[in-house]
């Protein structure tokens, strides 16, 4: 029993380790990519910006290619949590709309979204990469248009609600491009709070 | 007079040869720029595709930054050209805003769209870089909102009107971004019918 239980003890913190060691790598992998881009993103550069041996990186990810879209793939689940948890501070009534318009932006407006777009970019150049990164995209694109249902209160039931909801998402991934290389929250600003108004004019209200 | 004129038919075909070498290396350096990345465009490897020796590639290109922002440059110019010469042919009626929904859309739809995203990306990545491609952008966006509020024929003094223009622009950049990776010309379709109508609904018609 002592023994089991010391062997237990000392198998946690080494778990504990692990997965903090993973998560740094993650962390630090989606910064390299938002600011130096893909070919400046190797699993060496990544290591040392998490403070981690570039031996221990590889026992967690033994390319670049793992370590670059796992990292997407993880920073973009803790982004959707956040999101689903900020959910119930969001305002009911008629500012709900653009409150939501802001919170989906923002999915395209920060470090992470430019990582993806600098990984997105390097697969459309590279066939093998596009192979695995491809998957990876679309299905976070469905993540996205289901936050964006639930947080509309949209009926996709109905004719062309399926379709707003879309290019919703289309125009505010279009936003996170135009803000890429300057300051454009001003005319975003304008641009959801008139989109918002004609959201609640097109889109039946939520029943 | 007639050592004049010789030396003015000397000249000519020289200029035109000049002319023709430039089309070539602007032209093949938007190619290269869409199908290998920012990393991947060099002068050499421009003026190879371009079928042209690298001192001449250089003798009009000293840098590669002024190469790929000329060719981005110019490679639009034609473009818009080409879209205002399309112009008489668009439908009237009922069919038009479709219509200019998917000139607009073509615009961030092919190989320039490609091409001018990996020069954004990298300049993202790079000061120096940026310093000179962000007024580039800024440029081409201005001009492709003046085409959108000519095609559209929308009246900007009216309130809305111009914050709708650019969402237009942005979900169209957007659906460009959504084309990168896979064939999104389905759902595209039905994305730009349903914005079309979304338009027609919230835009006063053109007086």
């Amino acid at each position: 029993m002592v023994t089991a239980r010391s062997a237990d003890t000392r198998r946690e913190p080494q778990q504990d380790r692990s997965r903090a060691t993973r998560q740094r790598l993650l962390s630090a992998a989606v910064a390299c990519l938002a600011e130096l881009g893909w070919t400046g993103t190797t699993v060496a550069v990544v290591a040392e910006r998490a403070g981690v041996s570039r031996g221990a990186a590889q026992h967690h990810f033994p390319t670049r290619e793992d370590l670059v879209t796992g990292a997407i793939e993880h920073m973009s689940e803790v982004r959707a949590a956040e999101i689903a948890g900020a959910q119930p501070a969001l305002p009911t009534g008629p500012r709900r709309t653009e409150a939501v318009l802001n919170v989906l932006a923002d999915l395209y407006g920060g470090p992470l979204f430019r990582a993806a777009l600098q990984l997105w970019m390097a697969a459309a150049t590279d066939e093998a990469l596009r192979a695995q990164v491809a998957p990876l995209e679309a299905r976070l694109g469905r993540e996205a248009h289901g936050m964006a249902v639930e947080l509309l209160g949209a009926d996709e039931s109905r004719p062309g609600v399926r379709e707003m909801v879309q290019a919703t998402l289309d125009l505010t991934r279009g936003l996170g491009l135009a803000a890429l290389l300057r300051d454009d929250s001003a005319r975003r600003t304008r641009v959801l709070a008139e989109w918002a108004s004609t959201l609640d004019t097109v889109l039946p209200p939520p029943s």
